[in-house]
């Protein structure tokens, strides 16, 4: 098996983007990630392409086809895999495995979502088709309201306040601030949050990811022949590529403050790379919801159970803390494009470790890591990066 | 890279289940495999599923946590694959890299669609999406409209009739009539093909493969482990998977008598398999519509351009021919329901090369080849399979 490596990242802006549509998003941040390579497409030998629900968005499926017809790669074989809203993090993980199987050396890896073509209410819908269609969405229970009885259950379990929710929130919008590829670029405060409307108790508006347009890219090439063609800071390798389920729907598991499928790939992929949760510099993690910052600190390791929401309110996830957690505003400020959340974090980590974050860089970041979840929990994949 | 051999099938029958769910099918066909393969489910260490609109037919995305889910696999990682009608053969193909990389042991891999819970409009429209949704869809070209026009220049270009086309579907059906798991499992003539109503002219319904519900599974290992573990007659090797993409929208192609993705898939396949298309003794090939099947024959090099349809009519495709096509009955007979069919088409060739196709056996079957097109064409994937 060969060792991988990223060597072009690229991504679009990520917001409403009514003058543009999915083959233009997927186009910009693809032939940004190959310029950035340096590689012509001709080079190119494979790609995949994370999409969550493009067939119900925008009537379109076969997008593996689209991208190779629109960046002028066919006859390539470019694959489209969906696991909700970890579809990127999946995309990202089977080109690894193209790479490390001997069969693809280079490998553009995208994901994208096109969300604001169709009303809040619409979306809202669709994407409840990442839970239980059967058991929850039918009988109501949107997203929100599965990840408000994760944050009710971990207050009740651990003392959690509704002022730790807020402080995630705070620190990413204080992130994405800084950001120019972010949905939101302004600070807030704990009062914004607390006062704003109700979504599903405890969960508000300002506790909630965006709906979200956008796209971004990698280039992924065997870690020798990358060391070849760049100059070492620009190679980022692949340490670990690790991805678990769980059940579906949220009431079928033993505990809900939790999620088992990040634990399970966060364990396999510490011990792929060989390190542990303190060598982590800086982390991209699945904060579709305040509350799931918090559990995902607590599941990589970075706090123990119980631990997470007081450690985002006393500042220890962001600069000057413990570990710098979601630099680039996390789905919170810098956006949710569904497919493209699980590439955009890859694409984060590996600004971060060449030293190319600007305002946000984390100095001497040195190990980063990339945390992306499908719908509740039922999948998880964790990606462990370090410099070369 | 690791030699990969399928060591277990199964699937449902393929039919108008109205008494059973998305995910009972899938359950049904997965867990023969696994009893096929004569392993538990503690064994299998990832899978693949092949779904195209899962999200559109039932409201379902994530099915990859839903399989782990419903086969009792959590927390093993489960990757939902979609390449529109191709979607099976593409998870295959991921399976194999999976196994091949050296990354997974045993790996299952389905495919599954549930149809018929829609209005055959509704369902019409959704398959629309395996075509350019902006440039052929909006504009009202569904697929049989899209196929009628390959099928018309075909005729222009080599005088290829609608009594050839007509004799792929009553040969398909003189194959169904002998597979107990085929939806259409009665004989036609050539009349009933010319009489039937026309959808998109000069293709009848009967030149068109149905709507279907439907699973089918197979278990992938590594082939010295397989050899280690099973009896030689039912283990079969992967010689090939290959994959390429052409442009979405069949209108930005040079030529429509030929489908060049799956010419160049095809080409790469016997390359790896090292063999060539006279050396096939049986084929599972795309018949979606008849035209489709004559064009597969030629573009995989059984006959030559222009010569697909001649040699259907006379017999070259069946028992006594040159080379047996669709033993199972093919999309036409046996059903298609869409993410099912690259991997029922796997299930078949297996059969046909451990001797376990009974009525529709094909005597000393050593090589077997499969075909799944997605959309008009913008991707195609190709197996070989050969005995060890």
């Amino acid at each position: 098996m060969r060792e991988v490596a990223v060597i072009g990242v690229g991504m679009t802006k990520f917001g409403e983007h009514w003058d543009k549509g999915y083959r233009d998003l997927v186009l910009e941040a693809g032939l940004k990630a190959i310029q950035d390579a340096n590689l012509t497409g001709n080079e190119i030998s494979a790609g995949y392409v994370g999409t969550m629900a493009s067939g119900s968005l925008i009537g379109q499926e076969h997008v593996g086809s689209l991208l190779a017809d629109q960046m002028g790669l066919t006859p390539i074989p470019i694959t489209r895999v969906e696991g909700a809203c970890a579809s990127g993090g999946l995309a990202l993980r089977q080109g690894v495995l193209a790479v490390a199987s001997g069969v693809h050396d280079f490998v553009v890896v995208g994901g994208v979502e096109k969300m604001n073509d169709l009303s809040v209410e619409q979306v809202t819908e669709i994407l409840g088709g990442a839970g239980d269609q059967e058991w929850e969405l039918f009988f109501g229970a949107t997203f929100p309201a599965l990840y408000a009885l994760i944050a009710r259950r971990h207050m009740h379990e651990y003392g959690t306040t509704e002022e730790m929710l807020a402080s995630v929130a705070v620190k990413n919008h204080a992130h994405g601030a800084k950001n120019p590829y972010a949905q939101f670029q302004n600070e807030i405060t704990i009062e914004t949050v607390l006062n704003s409307k109700i979504v599903a108790s405890p969960l508000k508006v300002f506790d909630c990811s965006p709906i979200t347009d956008g796209a971004a890219a990698v280039i992924l090439a065997p870690l020798e022949k990358a060391k070849e063609l760049m100059p070492r800071d620009k190679i980022v390798k692949v340490a670990a590529s690790e991805q678990a389920t769980d059940t579906l729907a949220l009431h079928d598991r033993k505990i809900i403050t939790s999620l088992n499928a990040a634990k399970v790939a966060a364990q396999r992929a510490y011990a792929r790379a060989g390190i542990k949760p303190e060598d982590v510099d800086v982390a991209e993690v699945h904060d579709c919801f305040t509350i799931a910052e918090i559990v995902a600190t607590e599941d990589l390791g970075f706090f123990k159970p119980g631990e997470g929401g007081r450690a985002a309110l006393e500042g220890e996830t962001s600069f000057g803390g413990k570990i710098v957690i979601n630099t680039s505003g996390g789905l919170k400020a810098c956006g949710h494009p569904v497919g493209a959340t699980g590439i955009k974090q890859a694409v984060e980590v590996v600004w971060q470790l060449r030293g190319e974050a600007e305002k946000t860089q984390v100095e001497n970041a040195e190990i980063g890591l990339t945390h992306n979840v499908g719908g509740s929990g039922g999948t998880a994949v964790v990606h462990i990066f370090t410099k070369v």
